[in-house]
């Protein structure tokens, strides 16, 4: 009966050593069914008939509020730049349970994307409720179908990522990142953005699945490299604009399974505090790709490399510049910035993956903590 | 020479060891420079003849967006609360740097303030040119007179909190958080805020001087205390609502001077992965002030003392229920939730202080960090 147990359970794992691993390879349809049928690459926009809406509804909305927890506030985050910079809306995240005890200030022209994988987040929901008492226009980011979120929003839009078995989210927190930039590529149409640049976003959401597999190509480098990071007890992430968030999900990752004190920053905030920790061998793992201010991060890197610590760069692929100032480097490939995001968090998935198994981690089941986080 | 040279410096720092004591224990005075002259008790308002505006233009805003780096962003992410929950104006809060390369939007009803203790912060300044090009109304928060940001604002409130030496910001955050009190009162009383409201707030406001007396009364007991707390390479510091910004400070605080890996976390983020970070005797400095929110602040510290935390807690004078959940505590005054972050925010400078120099640390002078960032 035990050796029929070990049989199902490698058999569920498809392989692979734990399901986090399985999870992070599963990406490419993950994310291909995300988007499935989703692209409408005649108007270069997006189709989410879950959102119930008109696009004349659409143009009355004037903000965009996100509401998640843990992973799913990075999410929220890096979809906060999306609405923003292409869709021109003021767009603001809440972690849920601030949002859900302050009688916050929102009304019916207020988007409100509430993000959960479970759908069953009870400060998510908790906050769901209060959004709908205040009349905004309310739906759900969920992967679970049927969970009580996805009911009570009453619209939304699916992931479709498939069940995440592993406590550490990955492809549910891509999905979710795949399906904000599909929501912003609609409000964006509606408003100043132009078919062109639609076609061109598009097509660019259209080949994640294609840039997640190259940067999953790269397991086995990344493999070894973890080896240089695996001993300390310390780490920091930093990045700029949309790799912001990418970076306090690369440290909230690693925190979770490998129990390294590691700690996501803005770039430009190191200088004000945090750079007094680094000594020598110090992890800073910056993620550097080719986005607006990158030049920034980099003169950030040369800082903390002044200071002794050793710099993992998460570059472009072919930016040889960047590499340059890395004592290790993940190449991910050349993109538009914010779908860039995506290959980013999966290259760190990967590394605090590695570290975690070099340390002998409970990889799937991490000490303290639950797959859904059900109770306040 | 030599002597006469350590004779000089002893007399600047007035007889305290370090500027840092120094300036801890001048913030009675300091907050009351900050505070004279300011409060109009009969209209229950506040007079802020740097802002150079009339009533009617202040009627015209519609949206607070607080700009700073460091300390001056946490000072900031308390004035959102004050700004919100007062004046129920949309309120928010940009890194600078991040402000300052995002095309932000922004515009003629937005108040844009400027938070810089030199008045020199590289990317506060940049901000500032930023906003103004939008045609937003722009103010400074500095210290400094005839700053940089200062000059440029052309409006703006100074602190009057005297010269900071010790690199580690004290008397410079907390008149910040009075004069945004003091701004968000002027706000509120121009909209739903009544005179009696007003009066009220106005008086606890006049009190702070005397809060935060009491609160560095209790010197000798927190040096006692911070033996305990001294040997650990980690720290976690919690906490929700206003006391959000006040974790935030108190862990940059440590960090800084103490070199310990502190980090502030919403107390509801606890669950969502650092609580995986929790072993037998990991401090958690839990801020659980009596401000709504509180017993649920209460419940985290619970799970993290079943996980084997020693907790620390900043608790409100009197509160029997909430001492029986630490297992060391530090008492700060009954006051008004918004104007309790000020002596909250002080425990946790002598708490810093004492860990520090249990530890041997240059305390002044912390490696690798400068007073104000004038380099991007």
């Amino acid at each position: 009966v035990a050796e029929l147990g070990f049989d199902a359970d490698a058999a569920e794992k498809g392989g692979y050593e734990h399901f986090m691993l399985k999870e992070i390879h599963e990406q490419p349809e993950s994310l291909a069914n995300a988007i499935r049928g989703r692209l409408d690459f005649n108007l270069g926009s997006s189709v989410l008939s879950g959102m119930g809406t008109s696009s004349r509804d659409l143009a009355e909305i004037n903000r965009v509020v996100l509401l998640g927890c843990g992973t799913s506030l990075h999410a929220g985050l890096v979809g906060e730049y999306a609405f923003e910079d292409l869709a021109d809306l003021h767009a603001e995240v809440h972690q849920a349970a601030e949002f859900r005890y302050r009688n916050p200030l929102i009304g019916r022209s207020d988007l409100v994307v509430a993000i959960s994988q479970s759908g069953e987040t009870a400060d998510t929901l908790a906050a769901v409720r209060e959004a709908n008492q205040k009349g905004a226009f309310v739906m759900g980011l969920c992967n679970v179908v049927g969970s009580t979120i996805a009911r009570e929003t009453g619209r939304g839009v699916y992931l479709h990522a498939g069940p995440e078995i592993s406590v550490a989210s990955t492809k549910a927190f891509t999905c979710q990142v795949a399906v904000l930039l599909m929501i912003a590529l609609k409000l964006a149409r509606g408003r100043r953005y132009s078919r062109e640049q639609g076609m061109h976003l598009a097509k660019q959401i259209d080949s994640i699945p294609e840039f997640v597999r190259a940067t999953i190509a790269q397991n086995e480098a990344i493999a070894e490299l973890a080896r240089h990071y695996a001993d300390n007890e310390h780490a920091f992430f930093i990045g700029r604009g949309c790799m912001y968030p990418v970076a306090l999900e690369g440290a909230l990752k690693l925190k979770e399974i490998s129990y390294i004190h590691a700690e996501g920053y803005h770039a430009a905030e190191l200088k004000h505090g945090p750079i007094a920790l680094l000594e020598e061998g110090t992890p800073v793992i910056a993620i550097a790709t080719d986005i607006p201010g990158k030049d920034k991060t980099l003169g950030n890197v040369e800082e903390c490399r002044a200071r002794g610590a050793r710099i993992l760069g998460v570059i472009t692929e072919g930016d040889e510049e960047a590499a340059a100032y890395m004592d290790d480097v993940i190449r991910v490939p050349a993109c538009d910035p914010l779908v860039s995001t995506i290959p980013a968090t999966v290259a760190l998935q990967l590394l605090a993956y590695h570290i975690a198994r070099i340390r002998g981690c409970e990889i799937d089941q991490p000490r303290n903590l639950a797959k859904s986080v059900t109770v306040e």
